[in-house]
């Protein structure tokens, strides 16, 4: 099983990552992009099957490593 | 309209930061953690409308900076 994790900041939650590339485009003419904002993406593959527990198993992934629940959001899709 | 972008790296690349996690997912305890990989993710707020000019042009920055298309794959979804 497959399990497919969106970590993104928290709205409000400064993102100087997404500026610079935000800067970037604007430095390289393109218009009209208005906000930029980067997460990360992880694709995690178990060895279990049963998806209640995979997913059970993931959220305690993303709560204890994976994302910093104070100021970032994660998603969880299981495959 | 707002362009989400996944770039991730291509099959067969290596991928210490994804081999990392895998590793202190283990050391954490989690058994049955087969693989993982890390990619980025990406959101871009365009205050164009017309869903072909705003793909085209996320098209181009994907290719020019988002990803580094030697080793990286990138997907756009338009929402």
């Amino acid at each position: 099983m497959k399990a497919r994790i969106h970590v993104t900041l928290k709205p409000g939650v400064l993102d100087p990552q997404g500026k610079a590339i935000q800067n970037a485009l604007g430095g390289m003419g393109f218009d009209g992009v208005e906000e930029v904002r980067q997460g990360k993406y992880i694709e995690v593959d178990l060895t279990e099957t049963d998806k209640a527990k995979a997913e059970a198993a993931v959220k305690t992934m993303c709560e204890k490593l994976l994302a910093n629940t104070v100021v970032e959001n994660y998603k969880i899709e299981l495959v």
